[in-house]
């Protein structure tokens, strides 16, 4: 498609052909489903997580020698995208499923891979990651849940809250504290299989219009985590949590776009088919130009989001380049979007309507991996050594 | 409140008592109600509107002559307000059909007066005006819903769309087209009872997290209108739905103003009990700049609207300051509670704050008595003769 | 005029005629002359000053015994709207030496009564309050401006910023630090006559398209001030200079909607009057939608900053309600003679256009009595007594 | 410097080498020159052009075999950014003379290069483009000055509108209607010597704060055109000017996009060394908040801008984008620039302050190569096929 031309000439043609594979899956029955669920105000079923990796695509960054493809990060940019054009939250949740995969095929121990790579590939073992509670937000510093060593492992106590899949999810990555040496704490994370229901609780996090999230909370009390799952000792969790930080934040941007295009792609489509006062929509000067500002910030973000895709491709990590991204992205998309809804009239934003659907999941971009107000901190920190005369 | 206290200095003892019956009303177990419903992804029951007509309110502003009290534009609006400040929806569904007790009340006709009346004003017998049709919009010249007229009445084909409580509606003000003496069509206005089902269909109109507004689609296939139903003859239907529209647009803009007040003290109370980053999040510069920016057109929307209350209240028709009170009150209101949703942060976008329904009622504000576009078009037209050297 | 009829029906006969002298005062040769000194790139002559004091109305305010109107405050501002109708800057020159007239007829001694009244409602000698100085911006506590003791007054060291005809004034009110009884330091107030050069030195400050201010620098070296010049000693200065600040705020604010409201009517005309592509620009609907929201926004600002007017006019003194009218009513003025002008096209952007004057001189409104930062920081204070649910 | 990096790396060796030429050029004493000029309320002195030519860089795109670089459009345009980064009007009228020398080096005729190439490669014979006239804005098919065969040339009458360096220009490309073979008219193309007065006559149009683009009105009364002067023959004139515009845009929309990240390194650098309040003003939250914002804005813009630039570097005449990157990165730059003026309180609005140049000069983007109206128009007609699911 011409609008990610800047991207495409940049893959392989391996990683042409696993954009393609999306493409094609996402533009036939899946887009339906994901569409239906949504009109019943129901999550989109989680068997699409089995029929997409019944292609092989859960694998797209799994080691060749696991099963998988290999493939950069910006063709995984690219799959994603393909998919969040047709629900973002239901991209969101392939992603973060996928995006656990990868990081056990490439950084897990013998025994992770072993317990949970092949169910996981699969799409049989859902895993998430588990960082806010329900009390702190993004404040890590106020993190409560607790591991305490026990024979074969460790007892888990505590809540995590937004889980993505949370409804679903057969194993999670969870941040906790543990006793340190000095009689103190400090924070390791963990691979937490949930198993048979007694040590856990969920509670669905309603977000009307955007259930695909599958959002949730789950309670742990005394929670047993075997000694494998240990993922990374007292001190290194945080580090490794905010490594990745900056290519999850170009990541939703990425997506952002995608679901931004396929929004005013629609919107003009309706706006060329239907009249009103003699004559159809797109002929009104002032619908028209609305429609034409929402594609200069879309091609402005696009723009954007590919400069920061292209660092991380080349191995750089732009910090504040991702923040900016990230917040120009997600802001762009959820004004886009509401002004296609609005252009559409009522119509618009019923449910019987798609952009309704984008608009209510693409909200929640704005909390994903940093809120508006931690980039903007983020940003205001690295002005000074970024903006010089 | 202190808020409104322009409009309550303007009452009078008995309209006074009429709000206050009104704030406590709403302050207790309905707007438990309305938020359980959110919760729950349904719409909040009918049976509150008997529990609200069981306290005579559904009479605010029907004669004395039929237990009504007879009160003021004013009156109307504050009690309105009152009931938005808990939900959006809610409140405007319970004016919507007050507005068509007081219609019937003020210029029924005896057979219409004695059949509809008394159970309307008792809630049992729900009433909604029908204007837009399912592809038409809001243009009405493209109207094609028919009257023929049959024996002993009229007989009515077509669909309406968009209806207020449409799906427990139980009578309908409905605009169609009837023959005229040259053989062409004219538009005319009828009480439409439903009845029994046979000759007409509902289907919903989903709105995800604003549920309570009923919204519905209705078919009519060769359904029969008694004689006594005509409300409007041919020619006049217009003018009258027209006549009515500015203190509509008011209504709805005062109820927007309402639940943005309402919406910003939520969020300023949570930013007060909220820590992060060891203060509370009122205590954030940047997040009480937006707070106060809130505040700030928050105020000017309320100023605006008073204004054109009072002028209605005086017996002035203020055909473009109407229209300009409803486009700015709307446009603050949906973004004001934007704002506050998120700087509560993803706990705000959660169906289990209240501020989430805020945000997701107060947008269909922007549909009804003239979307923006058509506000906009209006204000236009009268923009030489208002604005002169 | 219609637009202010909500402040005119407050006016007591006297006061309309004063309303009606300053519109004709200003609609002749007032209105050419600021416009022509625009175009030179020059300040409008000080002479006018001496000819709206012919009028009498420099003691708008001032009490009778003095040979003043003592007219109400809603009186000042009407006053104030017409003449910034014409130009802002001058009539914020003209307000801001009245301004002084008023305070010395109401609380000056019987000193600076009989030594500066006289000549200062001729218009022969100018005042100006003088609070900033050079590095401190609006910071109080950062003040560095000395007055010591000596025989007969003071002797002034320091320097002062931004002052309002700074180029022309003759006498300014200075607040300044003094040696308090501890051995410290306290602010105390000053009427400072400049008399002849030699211990005081200007420097304009240069703001391009807004002369008219005559904005300057002054720097004081051992310069006297007699013993009858002081106002507010230690202590009293810095609250006096706060009581007034609210009022000072509407007025400004005030004014601001009455140049935007000139602005759009001048556009308005504008766009009725030229043609582009085969109509005039009025019938383009982008451009109608843009004058549209223009209105919108001002009626918004004018309702929001009647209600502050009001509240001043009956004795209240709105903290909030003050900073909010003046947030808002400056940025929508900005906003929208900004709008204005480029609706204009590029004869918007030109001197020989009024549009282009009205613009840069309503942006210098954003730094007097208070800047944007410093008013919502004023409001975000008062925000958890404001608004509670 | 890192900001460019994106087109810094596509330029050859010999083309970096003009870009740091530019350089060092613009930051000695031109930078200075324009600034001080500012102050004075007057353009930069003429003779920059000059010492500007003195490197050889106004032959930047003329052909080797008339003594110039032969550099690409990429290197064009950050030569154009080193510039504008000190001063946009300076900038932009060096840049427009510029353009003139390489379409004369490209495409004149050996009478039109012989005549006018080497003055104006030494900048002793400015040249600029003329295509607007007083009463018709951009609306070609208005255009009324007219061309009529005469012994030896042509004759010329009509009047032509901001022209930049209008004051002080020595020849014209004019656009003007000449008699066809069918008795009726259509338009061609002439360079125009101006020659000693007599046959026309200069008018300056005012732009306060940015009197550095000399625009004039420049009106002709029977004005002799030699023959060897027509460029486009009656037919092929317009087609000419409007190959040439989206490559105009996108260097207006670089220059914006150079001039605001100059401005936000200067309102960051005056942030960190202003104290306010007890600390630099950086540290308040709110400004850096406000800071972050137009780093974000920036990025985006520069992004787009980019994208275009490389478009047209390969050949590609990206008529969508074009108008994207120029309606975008115009609406940034005053939008952005406005903010870092806001930021430094009052002393950003007075003339002392290079962002006050900065701000007047950018707002004058808005009308070159198409204002943002018909930007609007041209993507709207561009949307369906630009934008399809």
């Amino acid at each position: 498609m011409e609008f990610f031309q800047q991207y495409d000439k940049l893959l392989s043609e391996d990683e042409l052909g696993h954009v393609q594979c999306a493409r094609e899956f996402c533009e036939g029955a899946f887009s339906e489903a994901v569409f239906a669920a949504h009109l019943a105000g129901e999550a989109v079923p989680v068997e699409w997580v089995r029929k997409w990796a019944a292609t092989g695509m859960l694998g797209l960054q799994a080691r060749r020698a696991h099963g998988g493809h290999e493939a950069s990060y910006m063709c995984k940019i690219r799959v994603a995208q393909e998919m969040a054009r047709h629900g973002f939250a239901a991209a969101f949740c392939l992603n973060h499923h996928q995006g656990g995969v990868t990081r056990l095929s490439q950084t897990g121990t013998a025994a992770q891979t072993e317990h949970l790579l092949p169910p996981a590939m699969r799409g049989e073992l859902l895993l998430t990651t588990a960082m806010s509670e329900p009390g702190g937000g993004s404040d890590v510093s106020a993190l409560t849940t607790t591991a305490m060593p026990v024979v074969g492992g460790w007892s888990l106590n505590g809540a995590k809250a937004w889980l993505t899949n949370g409804m679903v999810v057969d194993g999670l990555i969870v941040l906790a504290r543990v006793p340190d040496a000095a009689g103190g704490n400090d924070i390791a994370s963990f691979y937490v299989p949930l198993g048979e229901a007694g040590t856990f609780r969920r509670r669905e996090i309603v977000v009307p219009g955007a259930r695909s999230f599958r959002l949730a909370e789950i309670f742990f009390t005394d929670h047993f985590v075997p000694e494998w799952g240990q993922v990374a000792s007292s001190g290194a969790a945080l580090k490794a949590s905010m490594a990745s930080v900056n290519s999850a934040r170009v990541h939703v941007a990425a997506m952002c776009v995608a679901t931004l295009q396929a929004s005013l792609s629609e919107a003009v489509a309706y706006c060329e088919g239907r009249q009103a006062f003699g004559m159809p929509l797109v002929g009104h000067q002032g619908l028209r130009w609305e429609l034409a500002e929402v594609s200069v910030r879309l091609e402005a973000a696009n723009s954007l989001v590919f400069r920061a895709v292209e660092q991380i491709q080349i191995g750089v990590n732009p910090v504040r380049l991702a923040a900016q991204a990230k917040k120009f992205a997600v802001d762009t998309a959820i004004w886009g979007i509401d002004q296609c809804v609005r252009i559409l009239g009522a119509t618009g934003a019923s449910a019987a309507h798609r952009l309704n659907m984008h608009f209510a999941e693409v909200r929640m971009a704005a909390y994903a991996d940093g809120t508006n107000e931690m980039l903007l901190d983020r940003i205001g920190r690295g002005l000074p050594s970024g903006y010089r005369n």
